[in-house]
């Protein structure tokens, strides 16, 4: 039995955190906290957890938090995360923090893209990033997992399938990342952009190339392969609650063209184990329906003469939020890794 | 030619004036404005607009609209216009406002149901409601006329077929509104409720029975029944952009039990020579994508044993706002009635 | 343990009681069957099973699945079920059928409803009604449970809790219920009515007063009543995929009028020990969000001098039709009423 | 005064050419007609018509159409059209053919990517290609106008401002067009996949690779770059009803790197006197919303180090097929080509 507290519950991936974590029976929530006016009873916040779960939400009180539980869920706008996390570290507990703030390794990228100043340096080269495909062995004995951004997550295991087996077969100097996402990807903004009648029967692309998820695909691409990668990713908004699909462009080199064995065939091999990733038949394309909430990442891969085109899609809440978070938390306490997300 | 001026254009019921107010040749738009932080070209704030229209939109300046234009539409909030209208009518313009202010006789009730003191009562009494297929002839020589809400426009349409006729027919106690409505409906209002997850896969019943169009539907109402009338009025919010649906129950009367005309022939013959009210055939009931983008409101009527059933639909921001207001411009200046609105 | 048998698993209803029996440990799904052309994995029908049940798809097969299973759902059409039940339970097999075969126990409204005579009247009698609200004693022991129609789960319980206390509060010659549907209540039909762009940005009313859910809602609302009840039933199809909400409007009588308790208690002390009804406090109605993706069925009650408005919720899937069907088995099996559906 | 037929007239570009052919005052339409089973007044197949249109729509009889009109908008599934075309071109009559029938210049392509032998090769190589940005002055005299794809239409407009002025400033090489459009780019098909329920909420790609519009992109830009081009195409379907939005990743050449003036520079000089062509300010985007119910492409332009991004949106029904259309027909009989397209 292990106890948790979630700070941050009223957003959108504090809420579906919430939903999850009232299912494994080793799991206790003990406190749940949020930026709110007044305490009030999380059914009061949320009328769909009525007769499921009794807890007050406060603001967040540290000494509680430490007093109550050993893993704490930090469902937090970038920067805020940074304030609260030192304290709880220090006080020997365990994070896993679902904002941006220790994704990413290099400070001077954290300020251009995130326009503010890092607080909390010290904490940065100890967090693991967490996705458990790639440093499961690294989660484990995690203090602080900084759980990854959800374009981030379906662009890598889009990616590392190739790039894990042989840098060389693709030119990596021409990646185009084109992404689709769900309204909630963005969280619970309160802005005319995200109006109802903004967005219905609207589709658009925006922070074309410069968004901030943009330099934690390139870090950790580049981590595995090894070389410098920067992609081009154009983000755009799609007219749904949840999902994200993205399709990758990439040019073949000619050692791909010279291969005999299909891209197809390395995907397979390279996820074989992975309970939460399912490559698609060839001529077969992932969709938002059969992944949205599941905590499935699918990936389709289309291989032609001289380039490869490469579908994966999530639920941006799920696998791309609190679901890997979830996944994150039964790796560090040796839970079966599927527990409360199927 | 007649030099319009539109006070609010940034809203939806604005957005949508403009556009409709561009394709008469009979009108030209001598002015845009709206509460905006610092002058803009119209088509910055709608690019959909651009290569169509290049006026500059700026705060109100009232000397300004009373020099260039001889008509205004106020298409703002309720507070704002009794604010500016009186300064108009003063200067000898016409005003088609499309805002609560003028619609309620009483001021208590307007009190009552939109939380303020009335600032203009003097012009009340002058004020002509703006529903063509009951005030056609006020509306000719009106100086100030009050554009009819949207929910108002559906119900009073719907009932007005049998009570114009006889109010014996009907138990006016019990008539029950189910109303749904698209988001537009609200205005844009930038608010938690109308952010797009919020309203997407989602349906619910708000304001019940004390929404602020009930009381002018039961003045309306009452006008024409020449008895006091108080509906039951329940609007629910849809998600799609646009589009107002009724649902109204009523039980006959002895009368109508024994009467043998049918009521879907009074209404035939009631709205027979208006131009935007189509009577569907027996059996044939009235749905969103029929009216949205036109300024029809459609009526279907199921007459059962002992009650009736009557179903009205519109688009919310032409005959329930926009469309309205041009077809009342167009009684005011002799124009044929459906110039600009098919 | 439990064998269960899937019928007509293909189809939404199907669909989703798959997903569901997934979860419970003490069921175990031996066999899935639908009307299809060849045999198929569950997961090339339905890609979001990939990785979670590998069970091939066939026609069914009455032998196989007597020697495999002990109950069986069936999710089928109406005319389809009584076919297959008979010999079910012939060979002493336990039945939850979610078709309207056995929910009617007049085969003259049947055959007016669903336009078909009746083929196994034998065993219309012996089926219980598959509300656990009303029936639980008698679906403990049932042989073949009769799973109740979506309008039907939250029309009933949104007047039971009156009606069951008492029956001379309301006047219950005039009941207008004004139901709202998501897309999948009518089943996976392929039609142009259920196109994409025939639905999206619509709304309409269909099959004023005279829906073949009507006759069921009248049965069991005068079982209740212990007199003839005949509703007025309005339902209108939402564009989203799941959930019903339901408008009720009844007048009052005057001992209700003069009665001291509010209504909501009534309801409260009535759904009391109900897991899967929840009555909203005063002044808060149900949504759509709030139910769907759950089972339970949210009731909002608004008290007014002379009439009385209930708004009811549920997920058409879940508590309208395959969450209620598990809800079922597991009150016939003595698991917890919420094995697999919280 | 031009008399004009509609063969075709009951799918979706039929139907749009419909409501906008009524506006016009120099069109008269003759005749109606489509694949029906009877006769039937329009407004009995669309309601929305009720009270605009008398005419009756039958099945297509070719005597009476070239007795009645002079001008022939065939909005038929491709193959139908080439069984039609050579009889009104014999007779003299003009036609504006919205099918693909007369788009492709290979019959060999046009049986690979359509599935079928061509049955009207005489009259291929004198149909004009009806992209008026590229083809007005052909257009002008044209007796057989093949009306563009949809999905072409956005992608040669988009990539023709480069082309056109310099083939050497890109690498042609490798030009991805990743494509989103709504549902009625598909036409009215009656089909599972597009069905409300699998469609809402979900986004997928489709025709990797492979679609049928592919080989007119190839064919329109080889011949504007006077070089054989083959682009890499995805399209994916979008949960809207209208509009098609495509995103394009190409490499800059190192002449493109050398030169001083912006691509969106040459972009607005090109496109300069088209009254339907708008070039967004450099970091503005197109949005489905702002061409979606207009004739209008939209088009951005990201210009970066070593790659351009270009984005282009227009409404698939009026830009992609029927606006386009008329333009056509604007074209042809010498009216302002905006007329019945603002």
């Amino acid at each position: 039995m292990v106890n948790v507290a979630i700070v941050g519950v009223t957003g959108y991936a504090g809420e579906e955190l919430l939903g999850i974590l009232l299912k494994p029976p080793a799991v206790r929530i003990t406190s749940v906290s949020a930026k709110i006016d007044k305490p009030l009873h999380i059914s009061e916040i949320f009328p769909k957890f009525k007769n499921r779960i009794d807890l007050v939400c406060a603001q967040p009180n540290i000494k509680d938090i430490v007093a109550d539980s050993e893993l704490v869920f930090l469902a937090l706008p970038h920067t805020v995360s940074m304030e609260i996390a030192p304290k709880l570290l220090n006080a020997g507990k365990r994070i896993i923090d679902l904002s941006a703030d220790y994704r990413l390794g290099d400070i001077k990228v954290y300020k251009e893209f995130y326009h503010c100043e890092h607080k909390d340096k010290k904490n940065i080269p100890g967090a693991i990033y967490g996705l458990p495909e790639l440093y499961r062995q690294d989660i484990k004995n995690a203090s602080l997992v900084a759980n990854p951004g959800c374009y981030p997550t379906a662009a890598i295991l889009a990616l590392s399938g190739v790039l894990a087996c042989d840098t060389g077969l693709l030119d990596l100097t021409t990646i185009f990342i084109d992404a689709k996402s769900g309204v909630t990807g963005a969280g619970r903004k309160i802005a005319e952009g995200f109006l109802f009648s903004e967005i219905n029967e609207d589709f658009k692309a925006y922070k074309v190339d410069s968004h901030q998820h943009m330099p934690e695909i390139n870090q950790e691409l580049s981590k595995i392969a090894k070389k410098k990668i920067k992609v081009t990713f154009v983000p755009h908004l799609l007219p749904v609650n949840r999902g994200i699909l993205e399709t990758i462009y990439i040019k073949k080199t000619k050692k791909l063209k010279a291969k005999s064995q299909k891209l197809i065939t390395l995907y397979k091999k390279f996820y074989n184990q992975e309970p939460f990733v399912r490559i698609c038949q060839e001529g077969v394309f992932p969709r938002l329906k059969d992944v949205v909430g599941t905590n499935f990442c699918d990936i389709g891969i289309q291989e032609e003469a001289d380039k490869v085109i490469i579908v994966a899609a999530i639920d941006n809440l799920l696998k791309g939020a609190s679901g890997q978070a979830v996944q994150n938390m039964n790796i560090m306490y040796k839970f079966p890794e599927q527990a409360g997300l199927l």
